[in-house]
């Protein structure tokens, strides 16, 4: 079936049905607004981004599911670095005239699916058709308690600088996928489907351990660029300590230059933050509870802006923040 | 200057440079989450949209500031259509390469002028290239006190049907540019830069007075024809009753099928609503306070989808909702 035929209204009733009530949700798809309520004294948190056809996907590289899927965990991983509960999801889709109906409903299925995982709700969004590329627009709210709110700004120096997971591995698939050769299928899981650490995020915040947090989406130094930034700090970051997968491990021993991906590759949907050093000590606790690894990566200090990189020789380099320019040509700015 | 050089960060300081704080605010711009607080109470009232350059708009038929005005009215409509108060949006930018930053810079005033008159505060976004049109995403939250909030889902058999303002306006400025001819300004001034009813939707609420309430975005036929199938009842309109501008019945003098602009053309950002008939005569004073027409166009009906056009001749034809389609290559369903 073509979409034409289908219409925008039918094609917004088939998703209707597909979307259960839920607490909280008054009106979902179907009413001008959704109308909604948040949990008693909770504040409200939102976050929006965009994923465009051949800027941060290509259909050839990746099915519709594990489209519908990102397309939900890189926002909720948003939700998920200020400390908060993700709740609803708004979805707008510009798609072009010859996108089979099949490949929608296989997105829809992988956006539901996702959504079902966090325990959120798609509550409204929009539809029209492109003249040009798949365009997908997705809007998350979440809520924390006031108290438990984590911004980037309380990073203070002496505080400990930790990541959750590996680094590097959706990058290495990136650039396996952009090489036109295969990538392993522990990045490309990765890359193609990553999971937004919402689990971690509310632990922490609830036990209001982290100074400052931020997901991992530019790349490590960029997103540490925005911590230091924020809290008009500098940090000192080892290189050896980085947390690598077995799959990136090898690929490194065979191209010493791939480390570069692990600091400045982006996309991994880790958390990145910052603890007082009394408090370092109960992370091991959450590490183990999750199934999850944190590592301490450096240390906050007191120069702002400045980023320096310990290397294994014992000497440092400054560095700069090279994250994903989504204006440069060559996306690196 | 280009993009490229300012990059996606020094673009996204100088929108935060030019936005104040405001109540409700705790962090706007520049975190991986706005952090938010309504007031006590009242129900969190969200919608998004999509605008597609070449399906939405065209960039030569209309200037960036009046473009930056629409992106935000057309969506503020909507917590208008919900008797709500337009509180906090979100900016998702697609940018082609070759946009200059001027144009960029003139569309973010108009954004945030049309944000301002509207009392609402740009507090997140996402921007990156695009590959092919401009692409702009906007969502926007309001809220209202949980009584007050107006569905599409109350109409009753017996209730009056109103639209404020004038309908078609819009519509025929389309029509002209489409034709390659010049809109007159009125018209031309409902197109590119129209205004949400806020006010009015505010009032009705308040007021307690909608059984049922719409934005007129997709045409009077289409919108009515939604109130009609959540509330499950019918309609009859009478077509002389249509409030129209005088361009659009000069218009209307050399050509009467353009009638069909006003029934089913789209772009009105008008609210229709029902109104019980113990109510209907509170409106006469709330339409001299705001300044501002609210016509009867007819009365809901019993037999549930069922949509009756009662023509000047005293005859009556079945209406379809001929909204606008946005699958459909002709833009009609």
């Amino acid at each position: 079936m073509k979409l034409a035929e289908l219409g925008e209204f039918g094609f917004i009733e088939r998703i209707r049905r597909a979307v259960a009530g839920a607490p909280g949700v008054h009106l979902g798809i179907g009413d001008d607004c959704a109308v909604l309520e948040l949990p008693p004294g909770e504040r409200l948190l939102t976050s929006t981004d965009l994923l465009i056809e051949e800027v941060h996907f290509r259909r050839e590289w990746t099915d519709s599911f594990r489209l519908g899927r990102k397309s939900v965990s890189v926002n909720v991983s948003d939700i998920a670095a200020m400390g908060g509960t993700p709740r609803h999801l708004y979805l707008g889709l510009g798609i072009p005239a010859d996108l089979p109906v099949e490949e929608l409903d296989a997105f829809i299925s992988g956006f539901l699916s996702a959504c079902r995982d966090y325990g959120a709700t798609l509550v409204g969004g929009d539809t029209c058709r492109s003249p040009g590329p798949l365009l997908i627009s997705v809007t998350v709210e979440g809520s924390a308690p006031s108290a438990e709110v984590v911004s980037r700004r309380g990073a203070r120096s002496g505080d400990g600088i930790y990541a959750s997971g590996t680094l590097g591995d959706s990058a290495l698939a990136l650039r396996r996928l952009l090489d036109g050769s295969l990538p392993d299928d522990v990045s490309a899981a990765r890359h193609h489907d990553p999971r937004a650490q919402v689990e971690l995020g509310r632990t922490l915040a609830k036990a209001r351990l982290p100074s400052a947090m931020i997901d991992l989406s530019d790349g490590l130094l960029a997103d540490l660029g925005h911590i230091l930034e924020a809290s008009a700090v500098g940090a000192e970051i080892e290189i050896a300590a980085l947390p690598l997968s077995p799959a990136f491990r090898s690929a490194l021993a065979e191209a010493p230059e791939l480390i570069e991906l692990a600091l400045s590759g982006g996309e991994d949907y880790q958390l990145l933050f910052t603890i007082p050093p009394a408090r370092e000590g109960e992370l091991a606790a959450i590490s183990t509870a999750l199934g999850l690894p944190l590592t301490r990566l450096g240390t906050v200090t007191a120069e702002p802006g400045r980023l320096w990189l310990r290397r294994a020789d014992g000497g440092r380099e400054a560095a700069t923040a090279k994250g994903f320019n989504h204006f440069s040509p060559f996306g690196k700015g």
